[in-house]
């Protein structure tokens, strides 16, 4: 395979969007890189996550990173085999992931940016952009370290049978907490009942999310892993317990909307019931990745905690699959495959 | 004094206030207190602590304790005198700190529901009920144990003249902080810079708070110590730090309305600057007081920390003086002188 003399494919941002991304939104165009700076390494990219936050950087607003501009590259990360390098650190062969790479066939980063990415026996290499990547680590982090989830806390997850929803809230019932998720469509929630352990599952497109709280939370809610916001969000601060925890993963549902983004309605209960309202990103919890991964792990492996990897093929469709995303359509992490993975005789070439 | 023989009084709810207190909205009614029921004592009442959040248990809302309900006494912390004993733990003499007692000149409570306060020499005995008492706890609980104020942190504390406020400024400026307050008035701002050491002083009633804001914290706010809610709380929201906390202490700007309280204009910013917004009520952090007073009163006695304590004489006052409160006319703690401090003679008796 010879990638400097076929061109590479990269998306890149066309125009803002406006509401849900269109078609027209991003621009498919062919590159050819240079020569590899110094220090760096060529990735070919086998696969690209697509999440949520993708949309945040497409939108000229508050965020935690700089937008992306129009006309530079989609910003994302690729998990992608080493072709070529110019750093000791890392071989031709090599599997790695880069962090904040491009949607693109072919990524040149210095070696220092891109971290190296072992197999796991039985599981399939998926798994190291969800489950044993930053999507386990984001619901790892979100649940253990921000949220503090205990024993016999009961925790409400929204967008739960989300990719990162649908571990954070099997990781709380591993801590020994009552977990309700909420989801839109039964096979959803069936699945997070009778596939993921969940205690209850609410259907957001069929119940009152309010009443069927009410139900299944009677004690009252001590920790709410928010994954969307809106009226779903503040139907659960309505019933948080006095010290309660809300930890903000996401706001998926102000995404899509310019403007500021609504909080619940009466702000004074955080003061009245003394709750914490934390709002996390994943990147700044990167150092204990090896502390959540000694965690999950061995439930992954033993089979103890499930998931599911929604692979569409195809760079060119990765617009397709963004939309997916966005209209709850995927099931489990949305990843695109770019270029097959390596046979056994590629590794080392 | 015979007070078996003597009328007592009392305030009590005579209806729900609709906005700012009126003086209908609160009866003085004469009592005559029955036999001391066993292990309880009979304090006569010297000093009554007015508060804030005294506004919100007049209203049938959402709140951290039961409201008041009409035709019941008004609650209140009040310090004041044993004078009769049906327990070993008191002695008739002693000084108490009854924690929810009425707004009344006689309260019976159980003993273990008073708390022994003991003079500090040099200091009045009103530092009681300010700065050696919960207000000093709700500042320090607030500033150092929910706030975790560090050296080189930007912070600003609304409501800053303020009984609670002025002491918990203080205590961040003697953590090593930069300390910005806003107030209401020249007098109280110049009072906050020259004579508490505050860095600077935002006086909302005749400058654009956001535009202070910026020139006072060109490097953005760390941690809020938030007083007021509101359009002043959003001001000072939206030019939080990344991984900064609001510390929600109160919400006066709330307390006369009805209707839920309106949060910062983006809550997403929650997530986007990875904040932590936390409510907290003294009440959850007595088991500390010993700790924070061990803080405090050397500062208090050395005179490095400064504080007022506005007393207004007469129990029949009260709810005048609660209408300063809401007007931002006091000065410092606002107490109720309800009688005299005992005399040496009276030691005991």
């Amino acid at each position: 395979m010879n990638l400097h003399e076929s061109p590479c494919l990269r998306w890149q941002l066309a125009r803002r969007p406006a509401g849900a991304i269109d078609a027209g939104d991003l621009a498919l165009i062919e590159y050819r890189p240079g020569p590899l700076a110094p220090d760096h390494v060529r990735v070919r990219n086998i696969y690209l996550s697509l999440d949520p936050t993708q949309r945040i950087w497409m939108s000229d607003r508050e965020q935690y990173l700089p937008p992306i501009e129009v006309g530079q590259a989609m910003r994302g990360t690729t998990l992608g085999v080493v072709v070529e390098s110019r750093s000791d650190r890392l071989q031709p062969g090599d599997l790695v992931i880069a962090g904040l790479a491009g949607w693109e066939t072919l990524t040149d980063a210095p070696a220092k940016a891109v971290s190296r990415v072992r197999r796991t026996p039985g599981v399939p290499l998926t798994a190291s952009m969800s489950v044993l990547g930053n999507t386990g680590l984001t619901a790892w982090a979100g649940m253990v370290r921000v949220g503090q989830v205990k024993s016999g806390d009961t925790v409400v997850v929204s967008a739960a049978a989300g990719a990162v929803g649908s571990i954070a809230g099997q990781i709380a019932k591993r801590h020994g907490a009552r977990v309700v998720g909420i989801a839109g469509g039964e096979a959803k929630c069936r699945w997070l009942t009778e596939e993921l352990g969940f205690d209850a599952a609410i259907d957001y497109r069929n119940e009152d999310v309010g009443q069927a709280l009410d139900r299944h939370c009677p004690d009252g809610i001590d920790l709410d892993f928010e994954n969307v916001g809106g009226a779903i969000m503040n139907a659960v601060f309505e019933r948080m317990n006095n010290f309660g925890r809300m930890v903000l993963c996401g706001l998926i549902s102000s995404y899509e909307k310019d403007g500021p983004a609504a909080g619940p309605t009466d702000f004074s209960r955080i003061l009245m019931r003394r709750l914490r309202v934390e709002g996390f990103i994943v990147i700044d919890h990167l150092s204990h990745a090896k502390e959540a991964m000694a965690e999950l792990a061995p439930w992954v492996q033993s089979g103890q905690l499930r998931w599911k990897d929604h692979v569409v093929p195809g760079l060119e469709n990765a617009v397709d699959a963004m939309q997916l995303l966005f209209s709850g359509r995927n099931e489990g992490k949305l990843i695109v495959g770019i270029s097959p993975e390596p046979t056994a005789d590629e590794a080392g070439a």
